[in-house]
């Protein structure tokens, strides 16, 4: 809410907050600004004040002026000032993610957006489009205990001082050995190597089983994170449809006889973002085609922690023969420490074993000997209950009050995530609620190509407040 | 030593040893093994134990036998059984560098094999060819004290709970622009951002800059983890000749002109292997070069606290505007914390952070934080004049050692690493001293096509001990 009684004037609050979100890029370089009499009613104060603030962001050289169009994003590494540092030509391979995202569309909330949603506090709200759980969901008694444990002198100088081994700190891989036998994916220690996360995991297969330009099959609607890291790295996006069972088998076929694509990267088990899980039937269909037409799948199990007991896992009926399993503990256990890992099947272990030490020699093993200690005696599977039980009733109260503000679930509610369908613009309620304090998850987001969507993703530990309903079915019944 | 006396028969002890080397990329594929002959005098068996051992290894196919040549170590990725779920393909962008160099040369110390000669103990023995600093020397005490602040309950939680910030731990960012400020490279701290080791910062550099295909400038002899991960990465290497004083510019400015390459990579100071000082007259030409033909330079500060005071950096003469400055803490606190950090120009910033979000979202702030203290509180400061001092004594006397030895110092003798002239071909007296227990250095790991070389990169802080140059001497003397 702009404020009059502010030491700032109307003008500069209101050119304040326009600045704070493209620094942000929760308006994204190319989006277009509100027009001024839509901008004026939004805000509730005079066309003149709106004009007045539209010129400070243009003097700043955040926005740029275009003829009978209106105020527009400038883009980023455009400099404002004319100054010869100015990057030439280095909007290359990585860059192309962000601006086709924005250049495609008018959507102005892109994945990078997204993912810096994560971090930056929008407001002291609950965040319905975030993609963790809440901070003191994750708090507990044994993590700072198992830390304790591995920062004693002794044992910080042995996982500190020497590079540490390149597969990862052995008692994890033991641990995470033991844990996936539980899943019945047969991965002995030796077969695993951990990363910073789940995302440098993915990052680690991509780049050892891909070259640029190789056609890569993935799940759509699907995670914006793995749509644009692998367009920076110069991929050929083929999106498959996800369907409730499964991907679309029939479009994979076909791309496999036009494109033979050498990987399928998918989230099988509570899949971001309809929570949807792959059928035992589906699965079997699944590795014979792979099988038929010869790629490899990466199976990113990153939400396994809250997952349904018995869920049917690609990797466990394939054993580790074309399938790599990927894991994470930022759902779970603690985000920033960056814990993922991967198990792959022995021929692929050399090679992707050189990719990591290629891009960040080894991993910090303080943490991983930690979540170790945390595995080994059974406390984060208790807490995993815990948090499956506490997730329980968190969505059933999310869903009612998803539905008595009008909307409807595309796909039937479950783990973290719910994909519901507001009938209006995704990308447009987006930035409205952004004035409310809220970042949401539009449906765009989660398509290779933004398309516009009415869908979008919401998080059912952060969607049990009644106010951010009643905000919502405000602004939705204005649109 | 092979002993008659153990539980295994030499025949068992022999395969064992080559199979264990092959295992760790000791000996890369593609090597070949010692002639029946050479290896029964090596190890001093007769040559049917050898003929035995061979014949173990081909059929544990670890070793192709080839018409009249010998026997050669087979290729990664190329599956023993023949079984299904070969990799299909994937010796592609990746894998490019590690076969290159296996396939250009017969040397069999490769890079990754380095690399894992970090970590992999070959014995008990100091290791010549390491790249760090042996771990009794980065012992303190601050660093557990400063671990022990937080990983209090309150900030443990703090710090692990929630993704943290894209650019990295603030804390440190500030004790980061503080430090640059005192080397006169301007870098506020919303400039900087923290990465998984020098290692991560170079490879986000590198991604963000260019795209698979383009030409960039490497310095021969370099670094040859740098140099596999460019090729890695698709890149076109233009390896410049590293002098004394700086890179040669006329061979840069033949390179600018043919191929316009976009960036430099260069280790002004303290390079690595021959300890090279850039001068200040080379620095402020080398800019010159830059800016007249515009291309970036990333400066690999990874020595910046055992290098001499005044050293002259292009970050500071530059200003930061087309160059990026790379540091890290693996040389001087703990190896496996994996913190670097990199310093841009603004206009590359948002870039430069989208690619380490993309590759692993964030890094970890705990570790990030207790570096910050141990960097605030002046005790890195105090505990790097110590490891100089100590390291000016170290490599006094093992200059004399080597010269006593019948090396030549290539290089005036400076920072961390020797670069001496054996007079021998030391990728074979690399193997000779494996035997031995202890892991060199060769020469041809420094350079991008790996031409065999009678130079060798040595550390000081490990090349004190007498029995090592006593071997060494033993051995050249045979060759």
């Amino acid at each position: 809410m702009l404020m009059k009684a502010s030491s700032q004037s109307l003008t500069e609050q209101l050119a304040g907050r326009f600045s704070e979100r493209i620094r942000h890029r929760l308006l994204a370089p190319g989006a277009r600004l509100p027009s001024v009499r839509q901008c004026a009613e939004q805000h509730g104060v005079s066309p003149s004040t709106v004009v007045a603030a539209y010129d400070q962001l243009l003097a700043q050289g955040m926005v740029e002026a275009r003829k009978n169009r209106g105020f527009f994003v400038r883009e980023v590494g455009a400099p404002a000032d004319g100054q010869a540092s100015a990057p030439v030509g280095p909007q290359g391979i990585h860059v192309a993610a962000h601006w086709i995202v924005a250049r495609r569309s008018s959507a102005p909330v892109n994945a990078t957006a997204l993912i810096r949603g994560m971090f930056h506090k929008i407001s002291d709200k609950p965040q319905p489009g975030m993609g963790v759980l809440p901070a003191e969901w994750l708090e507990s008694t044994f993590m700072p205990a198992a830390v304790r444990k591995v920062t004693g002198t002794k044992m910080l100088h042995d996982v500190s001082l020497q590079y540490g081994e390149p597969l990862g700190d052995t008692s994890l891989r033991r641990a995470l050995a033991t844990k996936l036998a539980g899943l019945d994916v047969p991965a002995s220690a030796d077969q695993i190597i951990t990363t910073i996360g789940a995302t440098h995991a993915l990052d680690i297969v991509s780049r050892t089983l891909l070259r640029p330009g190789d056609p890569v099959m993935v799940e759509e609607p699907g995670w914006a994170v793995e749509f644009a890291r692998l367009t920076a790295l110069g991929m050929h996006l083929l999106p498959v449809p996800r369907r409730a069972d499964g991907p679309d088998l029939d479009v994979m076929a076909k791309y496999c006889a036009v494109h033979k694509p050498k990987l399928y990267v998918s989230v099988s088990v509570l899949h971001n973002p309809t929570s949807y899980c792959l059928s035992p039937g589906s699965a079997h269909r699944l590795l014979q085609l792979a099988h038929e037409h010869d790629f490899h799948i990466v199976e990113d199990d990153t939400y396994s922690h809250i997952a349904p007991p018995h869920a049917s896992r690609l990797c466990s009926l394939d054993g580790l023969r074309r399938t790599i399993y990927v894991g994470g503990f930022a759902k779970i256990l603690a985000p920033n420490w960056r814990i993922g890992y991967l198990a792959a099947p022995r021929p692929l272990l050399e090679q992707l074993l050189d990719t990591k030490l290629l891009g960040t020699l080894t991993t910090p093993a303080l943490l991983e000997r930690a979540l170790a200690l945390c595995i080994e005696q059974g406390q984060l599977r208790r807490h995993s209950e815990r948090i499956r039980t506490r997730l329980d009733l968190a969505r059933a109260r999310s869903v009612k009050l998803a539905l008595n503000a009008g909307c409807r679930f595309a796909a039937e509610p479950a783990g973290l995530f719910g994909w519901v369908d507001t009938g209006v613009d995704t990308d447009a309620l987006s930035q409205r609620m952004l004035d409310e304090g809220y970042l949401l998850a539009p449906g765009a987001l989660f398509h290779a190509e933004r398309k516009p969507s009415t869908l979008m993703r919401i998080n059912f530990a952060t969607t049990q407040d009644a106010a951010f309903w009643k905000k919502y079915a405000e602004l939705v019944k204005r649109m």
